[in-house]
């Protein structure tokens, strides 16, 4: 096993050997711009330490390493477009670079990308890679759907909300960790607990995320603090406020996230002050520790040896910021 | 062997049976809506067509032949908001019925569950047909960039523009016949001869689409006649005749398609007319036939029997509408 900034290492040279630089110019360089903006890479590097937890080389993991992350960020070019996002990891994005169409083609360009990555395993493995990225990209479509349907649906409850960041962000860092155990050939047992893994990983990775976009501290968010506030978005935090909160609160609460401010410094002290009187705050804190315990749990059962359960265990620990 | 018209009975009556009234609703309605808009489904029905003729009975190849037709419809959807066109086969657009952001969404999903057809098969046929239809799907993408960015272009070349049209229209067609040629086992000779076979008729029927835009019989076109002409498409007719034309025709034609009328009546007559007097109008004509006849020569060196060649010709002659 190497370490998780040796994985992104690996990925990125075997990223930046791939030949995008084909025509038609206009379809293939915003693909090629897209998938040079960074990012953690942290579904490739997954997949790539999945497939070593289960005692393949790495090597053998990159072609579906590359499908993922190819896939993650086809998703983020239309995600952009229909939230009509300005920028996307300080850069402009795709289709304000471009424009709407290109991004749309370039996008659909690199779903089918993505699918041809699997192209480098045998028969038997083709199939069993293709067939759960097939189901975990339909999976993310709905997420996304669910998403832009709770904007204007007013009594989403929390097992939906937890449905849709399931979803929309979740499965596919768990496809990415079975992709590693599907390569490795390890016991369906396995790959099964790989998967549960990186779901309930997944689910409360999103989770942190609604909560650092209140709670965060500017300097390390790298996102706008009370990003989620200002747009009204019914994150976690909200629900669970609603849920909490008195009858003043709450139609205070309501109240605020039906204003569209020019200014929303006040606003956004105002509804973190209810998040944490409500007990929102708190509640939220608890969930993730509970999403990431139920994470650790399934490595507790998981077959291999005990010093890949504790690097696992410490990827984990680190991605939620030691802070569970 | 069945009847074009019993292929697309059965085919019909496939697609009928798959469900995907599923949740989220937004997601599903506009694929289940697009894809009840009918069309003479010619793609499907070669899927199972070819099936048989190389001895497969059609009904193994009724899933490769609905992933092909969700595939085509996927591509309708993405391109009609592209094109930001109002109206497909009479009806409103997805992106018109609902709005933009569903197109690109229910789009993004149908590319998805067109893979998923494939699943109905065994690995390696499975890996074929997914191979297969990953290349033919990125060269649709391809097709349809070069044609966004012939708009703009002025240089258009007649080799240019007819690898557009095989990318954007006749490599599917191709595909799908190829599809029942591997899903049926037969040689990889047959399977190249069926695919050339429906390369070239594919590119007949787009020349011939280019022709009969222009001068189609209104009552049997099913678009409006002079559509391309109102739109200054460069199709193969335009380019023909800016190969042809005095220098005096030439200007005048140039100035026509620089021109956005309220009332093209009279543009779409001199247009037509220069076509006619310039020889574009008949060398669109001997190109149709030509691709035509390639068709059928690649008929004659198949192995298989001497009916079923006779009935690809057949419907090769239907379809070009007995002209050839």
């Amino acid at each position: 096993m190497h370490s998780v900034s040796a994985y992104q290492e690996y990925f990125i040279a075997y990223l930046e050997k791939q030949v995008i630089h084909k025509e038609p110019r206009n379809l293939y360089e915003p693909i090629q711009y897209i998938l040079s903006l960074g990012g953690k890479r942290m579904r490739p590097v997954l997949t790539l330490m999945s497939a070593e937890v289960f005692d393949a080389n790495y090597q053998k993991a990159l072609p579906a390493a590359m499908a993922v992350e190819v896939f993650h960020n086809f998703s983020l070019v239309h995600d952009d477009i229909m939230d009509a996002a300005p920028l996307r990891r300080g850069n402009v994005t795709v289709h304000e670079k471009w424009d709407i169409n290109t991004g749309i083609l370039s996008g659909d360009a690199m779903l089918i990308l993505a699918y041809q990555y699997f192209e480098k395993y045998e028969p038997k493995t083709f199939r069993k890679l293709a067939k759960l990225f097939s189901k975990t990209a339909l999976e993310v479509c709905e997420g996304q759907q669910w998403d832009v349907d709770f904007e204007t649906r007013t009594d989403v409850t929390i097992p939906e909300y937890l449905k849709m960041i399931e979803f929309k962000t979740a499965v596919l860092v768990a496809a990415a960790m079975k992709m590693g155990a599907i390569i490795a050939k390890t016991s369906k047992s396995n790959a099964k607990l790989i998967y549960d893994f990186g779901l309930n990983l997944g689910i409360a990775f999103q989770l942190q995320d609604d909560f650092l976009d209140a709670f965060g501290d500017p300097a390390t968010f790298g996102k706008q603090v009370g990003g989620d506030i200002i747009e009204n978005k019914k994150t976690f935090l909200f629900l669970k406020a609603m849920e909490f909160s008195t009858q003043t609160q709450k139609s205070r609460l309501l109240h605020l996230f039906s204003e569209n401010l020019e200014n929303s410094e006040a606003k956004i002290e105002e509804v973190k002050q209810i998040f944490m009187e409500s007990g929102a705050s708190l509640a939220t804190q608890e969930a993730i520790k509970d999403y990431t315990h139920q994470a650790f749990d399934t490595l507790d059962k998981m077959n291999i040896d005990a010093d890949k359960k504790a690097l696992l265990k410490t990827f984990g620990e680190n991605l939620m910021g030691r802070k569970v």
